[in-house]
């Protein structure tokens, strides 16, 4: 890690510690009026029903605040298994699904074989393997960054796959992720869901068949939760009794009492959850065709992000052009993705916005 | 760890996390009714202008609930430093204590020497150097269970201390706590300050001197927000930068939006923090004479609870019988403490509901 601390003061410092690359989340800016499309964020507010949730929170404010949470946070269990119509003994809850993700890793993966996962994924699976000092071993995606489910056959103490793909928004099949899990079956599979409800198939309808697969979701990007922090795992009972025994030996209480009853309330509203799904994918294949029509190459896209690329541009420098007119998109400084850009989907109103300044300004 | 998970199942379980033997929290009793005196709870609601700060966010609830919250929380920061009176690099924030505490055995206290904290203390402190593969050595209290500052001069790899300590109540004063800091200048010396705004010193006033204090502290006891799930760490910026770093590599986001907004509201209104701990602190007072009319050996509390030993009766038979008349303490079946009972200090109308029923009915 780079950092200006003198050895003499580094000392204090577990010694693996000194050696952490932390992840880098997208920026969050402070400046008003910039065009958010770096960090995946629903363009859509969640259900009114949430709002009115915590206010009912609010209400019975003197003991809902001062008294813990609980621990267990079983009202929100049992909403989500409703929604997912599987067992309330195959749910857990945490703060986020970045920590479900951490907790999965020590539950399931430390171990003496390498943890399998794309080249290109989600930065943080190398962070955390890295964190809880386990080998890493990238699998390459194939030239369409597509995964290749015969490339997981080798020996391994673990798989983690996110589908959709991030940045790369491309999703996998089922038969493929069933591919994966019977060439593996003395290891823990995980699925992260965390872009799924806009397109892709959720493996959550083979967790009852296969004794090895855990999914992992998040409330983050399809119930506009991002605020909250809340993510959820997906498993057989003995996968989940794992999960359950690393939270609390880690911090009891992980979700608070705003949460909680918030995400109880996007869980029950339905149908809200499924229109806004649809606007958010309808938004998406406008967005891919505007793109498209510029000149862009644009990857098949099953989340809320597109990634594209456009032959004729550097994208390092077309990221800077858009943020200097007040647009944020992600750029990744990182080999076989270097020209391309990670776009959150807008409303339909934002994606105009985008292509306008391309057409009109950065790319006239 | 007793499970009922078979072996063959148990293959997916990383090894160590077969072994752990998680934290075990004070019941959240779904009984409505029951008098809670079992988890260190504050009886009395947080500053209104929290409820008021919530309400702030939900008002621009379309962006608050479906953007990322400030990744570093740098408003509340900024709140407890003016509070505390450090520079804000001195501060650290985390998902309750808990979360704070171990990623302070992460960032500190792997190393190859063990980790010492007095035989009763936090029942956590165990479960953390076990969950992060740490040798912990318990060092006894003396026999008025105090911490002697000379027991803390061995071979370690770090020291944490409850002051005041759990469940015992009693405090201990900076002078003892400067000798152990000066005993032990090459590893983190750790004082974690849950309960210390209900009468005894804080070593917040020490960071500045000594470059191996890290100081704890939570909002859930004092400032009645244990339903919010904030915890923070004041010390050097050398030692704060480890923090981070393990944060970083855990979990981005770990704060959410309501959690951040009132908390900064809490840190900003201290006349009603202190008149509220003002209160707790003579409700204890008053409860210790109560419990010591009846017989009681009461320690001398600077916590929001009281340690209590009824030499006639059975400390579990006593837990029972009021729980039993709707009232819950807490009793922990350990070594040279299976005599005492827990008591959170409660109302003044609470605290008598629980010397009348111990006087009228239960000693009766």
């Amino acid at each position: 890690m780079s950092t200006n601390i003198s050895k003499e003061k580094m000392r204090f410092w577990s010694p693996a510690v000194r050696e952490l690359e932390p992840y880098v989340p997208g920026e969050q800016p402070k400046i008003q009026n910039l065009l958010k499309l770096n960090t995946n964020e629903n363009p859509y507010p969640p259900s009114e029903k949430v709002v009115a949730a915590v206010q009912a929170v609010l209400k019975d404010s003197a003991d809902a605040l001062r008294l813990y949470p609980d621990p267990d946070a079983s009202e929100l269990k049992h909403a989500i298994a409703v929604q997912q119509q599987v067992p309330v003994e195959h749910i857990f809850v945490g703060n986020g699904s970045d920590e479900v993700l951490a907790h999965i890793y020590k539950a399931f993966f430390v171990q003496a074989l390498p943890i399998l996962s794309p080249d290109i994924s989600y930065s943080f699976y190398p962070v955390y393997s890295q964190f809880f000092a386990v080998k890493n071993k990238t699998v390459a995606l194939n030239a369409d960054f597509e995964i290749e489910p015969k490339d997981y056959q080798q020996p391994n103490g673990g798989i983690i796959i996110a589908n959709p793909n991030a940045p790369t928004s491309v999703a996998l099949g089922l038969s493929a992720i069933e591919e994966i899990l019977l060439a593996n079956p003395d290891v823990v599979v995980v699925i992260d869901e965390a872009y799924v409800d806009f397109g892709a198939e959720s493996a959550v309808s083979l967790v009852a068949k296969y004794d090895n697969l855990v999914v992992c979701q998040t409330t983050s990007k399809s119930r506009s939760l991002a605020g909250l922090r809340v993510g959820f795992a997906i498993a057989q009972a003995h996968l989940i009794a794992a999960l359950e025994a690393v939270k609390n030996s880690f911090n009891s209480y992980p979700l608070d009492r705003f949460a909680i009853a918030a995400t109880v309330a996007s869980f029950q509203d339905q149908a809200y959850f499924e229109a806004q799904c649809q606007k958010v994918i309808a938004c998406r294949e406008a967005l891919s065709l505007g793109l498209q029509n510029l000149g862009f190459q644009v990857l098949d896209s099953k989340a809320n992000f597109v990634f594209a690329s456009l032959p004729s541009r550097d994208a390092a420098e077309l990221a800077l052009a858009l943020r200097e007119r007040g647009i944020i998109v992600r750029h990744f400084k990182k080999a076989r993705i270097e020209q391309y850009l990670r776009i959150t989907v807008g409303t339909a109103e934002q994606n105009q916005r985008l292509l306008d300044v391309l057409q009109q300004d950065v790319l006239a």
